[in-house]
């Protein structure tokens, strides 16, 4: 017997959720996607809680009127500042990335050993990361990097300025090369497209230091999350929206996702 | 006989156009200030001109709501996309800041020379710059800067990472060092705080070349515009809105204005 394919929607500020859509994809291959990126409204980086929670909301309610079951929030900022004050009253369950990227550094780090979180301004400020690694018996160092996103942004993902950022970033992160952290989490979407940057310029620091992120481990999670599996094993069925420039985000989208994507519609949430 | 101070709106994404706020101070003594930042939809500089227009149309009612009799649009991006727009049926007369950035470029440059435009994608998207150049007789090449705009706000106006930063911009935008152009336009209200960098950097590539922005011609325009100068020179009344993060906006605008500013009030220009 076929049961209906569930539809999971997926929210980040831009393209950054694409690592997790990617994710999601090769995990959840019997379900369909709706994503949406507020790109009217990045960088969510640098905003307050309050604007954060209410774009996140919006978002949230557009993804369920399109018909998703779920909603995976995509973005570390949003998971960080929005996600609290609004799983309660939340219309369908809803999947954050911060909760996951702590279970990803403590399946690598030994329970009392120390993450470094390198994040957004947003997401650091609100120490969502500390509170997620202290659950998960990990000490925590978080260090912003508010030029990693416009760096990505530019397409400069592997040159020598970026790698001298990065040091800069990292060294200011690990005072004590001695001491280095067990383990990175790359905690802010856009980051995966720096990993083997980060882990070398971590390695030239301090050794070898692990890099992770969340995309693997939300995955799971809403895997877990997800009525059981259908036999339908047709193609997923993907729908992209974005509330701004469309062109742009089609454009830079196969950066983030490994693939060419169809249409971009663009959503309103303002009106 | 005392006449009433006149009451400016100056509009801006964010910050930056401090920079320009800090040019009317000094030419308008006699008028009142209202400046409102943004700050909730800032960078302008990557979004499309449906949405820039949106957000600059809602923040000219506002400031007009609040008081001001003429509002000067401090934002490249803005006046590029949105004032061509709005300037027909707006409540109060508008002054952009490309228009003057071209007169200050014609100020310098002889006429059938070329203006260096550097700015963000949004403002050179438009071509703005280009067609107001035309017009004062100056061949243009338009250059996007988009790492500009977080440098100067992770506070890097000086060090080398920038000074590198730059160097790859200007030796795109200057590919013969033999024929440089006999002008640099700032076409973005940060780029002031990186003035002695790009000076520095385009004289090591090509020469000396002059660098100028918009602050000063668009406060000459400014006063051209307003009422007859009162006689009252008591202290300017200024009041600050931001539209997010108003303790933020705070902490950076004696970087642009050049002093502290008071209390910082929050518009919502969304409900």
């Amino acid at each position: 017997m076929t049961t209906k394919r569930p539809t999971v929607g997926v929210f980040d500020s831009g393209f950054g959720g694409l690592t997790v859509l990617r994710a999601l994809l090769q995990q959840l291959p019997n379900a369909d996607f709706i994503y949406l990126g507020d790109t009217a409204h990045l960088p969510y980086g640098s905003k307050s809680q309050a604007m954060v929670t209410r774009y996140t909301d919006a978002a949230i309610r557009f993804l369920v009127e399109q018909g998703a079951e779920l909603v995976v929030i995509a973005c570390n900022t949003a998971s960080a500042l929005a996600l609290p004050s609004l799983k309660t009253n939340a219309p369908v369950p809803l999947v954050g990335v911060i909760g996951p990227g702590a279970e990803a550094a403590a399946a690598i780090a030994p329970a009392g050993s120390t993450a470094l979180v390198l994040a957004t301004e947003g997401t650091v400020a609100s120490h969502a990361y500390a509170q997620a690694c202290t659950e998960k018996g990990l000490k925590t160092v978080e260090k912003a990097c508010p030029l990693f996103v416009p760096l990505v942004e530019e397409g400069w993902t592997d040159n020598s300025i970026t790698a001298q950022i990065a040091e800069v970033y990292l060294r200011e992160a690990i005072p004590d090369a001695a001491n280095p952290p067990e383990v990175i989490v790359l905690g802010c979407t856009h980051y995966p497209l720096l990993h083997a940057l980060i882990e070398r310029i971590a390695s030239d620091i301090a050794g070898p230091i692990p890099v992770v992120d969340s995309a693997a481990a939300t995955a799971r999670h809403t895997a877990e999350l997800l009525p059981s599996a259908t036999t339908d094993a047709g193609e997923p069925h993907l729908r992209f929206f974005a509330t701004d420039a469309a062109s742009k985000f089609q454009r830079f989208a196969p950066r983030f996702l490994g693939r060419e994507i169809g249409h971009v519609e663009l959503a309103d949430l303002e009106s």
